[in-house]
């Protein structure tokens, strides 16, 4: 007999499918990196803000040195910025961390997490991590389904959802990978209504590019509800995904608990620095966000042109049908592979006939329509 | 009735506390940060080695990407270094995130951690994280103590504390924050002895100092014991604390438990490009050593000369008694802030006579010693 190591809940735990970098790529299908197109992740397209380039240097001085574990700097950062106390802020390696932290911090094996079916992926990792049970809600309008609300978050099924271990909801607007969103109002009755002993994770990594009509102050509810924790990111319109930055703003109660569980170095020198840059560059949010709604108008126009269904997204993406088999979006991805477009197969979130595409510079959104036009004809 | 979140293990912890960073230390004695001597996180005084330097700064074109989540180049570097295959190999944001990763892979709620006294705080960090039970086995010759032996791990004691219910056991090789050692011989005759059914972390973030003479081949253990996983980092003699990078070896069956709990982009882009340089800088690891076997030979003279007892060590750092009441360690600690010289108070470690010194650069250890001599003659 062989020993088994670890709790059967670790065992069961499928890891994260990662986009796949464009190294690996060019490796695999013998491409030239130069030439290889990649709307896989989400990314700005626009790269890393040169305001945090140059914050970032600045600090490259002193990297033999561990970070501030405090993160002052970008703590009075933000602070100053959305307008809330520095308790009320803690600091993730990415918005990920910030997930799986609320999870490990509220939430424990014999509890449970609601959350919908179509969400981001590490909702259920951070669930099956801890050995807590998965409440997952059907969205709303998965078989009648107007478009504009195909794949979204069923708010009402989910608070009826919540039982008497439930700890946790997480709640993705826009959600990830469908790129549906939820209205202001109608998220703060949501809130209303979900029970003080239920703490509620708002995952709005792709906020930023939401249009002046579609904002709402988040921020402001967490002074209203002490069970609300909002998680930011930098990995999107701000430009920094490669080096690791998220937070999460709540009532110092919750905020607490994190800090207790969190790695007290987890967020790198760099990307304090650089992200103290970026919070402030206003001018590149902007042009980031006028790129993304230029992008998305010539993406949907392409797929409306070849007749394919897409859901009508708020953030840098777009969730597009790409045949009726559930081999169609294997197969189509490895066509646009071979032509040296990178986009993310949705087939682990259970969408096997779609792909999710990230919005890309014009340039890069030509590829990809012109590979897809490819690989559909074939 | 308020609301309680959280486990009440999560509840129950105390965050930990790292060093004053030079910043902060300024700010609150109203210091020039030019003056100011850091000794008290184990860093290395010679920063980050150039050509890591030059590794991240080819890298940092790329910043608004993910990083690779399999690490490819960095896997390979090591996989060449250390002669293992790439997937007994997983990495970590910094070897705290090792540690967190195996305590949460190998270890539930109701099961049991065993450590030794006196050693890393992040070890009882990660038990009390997980609401498992902590074992922790007094150090060898405490009370009677020659000092070579004086705070170091009672590798027999910690053997038979084993209980039905330990999945884990913590090594520090050598120990933070006391500086000890244990012989290569004495710790394969140890995991010779431990059940198989546990599994040992030997975390060696120090080990690249070691004398050669002094040195033991723990990576070719791994293959003899499949569960052992050696804890290695790159922020201590490879000297990038601020980029968070570590990583461990074993047989894949516990690699691939802990990939399953790693948040897949963990370690940033530009702490992959550095490690991968600093990986293979001979001479900066060698400048380094030898740099820290001088500096342990001034400061511990300096001690003897000043009558003051001394764990002798193998690491970059030296424990030193700085007085015989318990209000020792935090007197001589604020009277050396007040002169700009920051080392780290161990009283949270139950040493509240002792203070943790890291070795400097020549200058920096003259003006901590200056400032030891005035402090103590106050």
């Amino acid at each position: 007999m062989t020993t088994q190591y670890g709790p059967s809940y670790v065992r069961a735990i499928a890891p994260y499918v990662a986009g796949k970098p464009i190294s690996e790529v060019a490796r695999e299908f013998g491409l030239d990196e130069a030439h290889i197109v990649k709307l896989a992740s989400n990314e700005n397209p626009l790269g890393m803000p040169e305001s945090a380039k140059a914050a970032m240097a600045q600090a490259a001085a002193d990297l033999g040195r561990y970070p501030d574990a405090n993160a002052f700097e970008l703590k009075v950062a933000l602070s100053e910025h959305y307008g809330v106390p520095a308790d009320w802020i803690t600091l993730g390696n990415g918005s990920n961390d910030i997930l799986e932290l609320a999870a490990h911090a509220l939430v424990e094996k014999s509890q449970a997490i609601v959350y919908s079916q179509y969400s981001f992926a590490v909702y259920a990792l951070a669930t099956q991590g801890i050995g807590a049970r998965a409440i997952v809600v059907p969205p709303k309008g998965t078989s009648s389904g107007a478009p504009a609300v195909k794949h979204g978050h069923d708010l009402d099924a989910m608070l009826k959802a919540i039982d008497a271990d439930t700890r946790l909801m997480f709640v993705a607007n826009p959600n990830n990978p469908t790129g549906t969103f939820i209205e202001g109002p109608a998220l703060e009755a949501f809130l209303e209504k979900v029970p003080k002993s239920v703490a509620v994770v708002l995952d709005e990594a792709y906020t930023e590019y939401l249009a002046a009509d579609k904002r709402y102050d988040s921020i402001a509810w967490t002074r209203r509800y002490p069970n609300l924790l909002v998680s930011r990111t930098f990995s999107k319109a701000f430009g920094l995904a490669g080096l690791r930055v998220g937070f999460a703003i709540a009532q110092p109660e919750l905020i607490d608990l994190l800090n207790r569980l969190r790695q007290p170095f987890n967020v790198n020198t760099l990307a304090q620095a650089a992200a103290v840059a970026a919070l402030n560059d206003r001018a590149f949010l902007e042009k980031s966000a006028a790129l993304n709604a230029a992008g998305y108008r010539r993406l949907t126009e392409a797929f409306e042109k070849l007749d394919l269904e897409y859901v009508p997204s708020y953030g840098n993406f777009v969730l597009v049908r790409v045949g009726n088999d559930d081999g169609a979006g294997a197969r189509v991805n490895l066509a646009l592979l071979k032509q040296g477009v990178i986009v993310r197969p949705v087939g682990n979130y259970g969408l096997p006939q779609w792909l999710r595409v990230t919005i890309g510079l014009p340039e890069e959104n030509e590829a990809f329509i012109a590979a897809l036009e490819k690989a559909l004809a074939a």
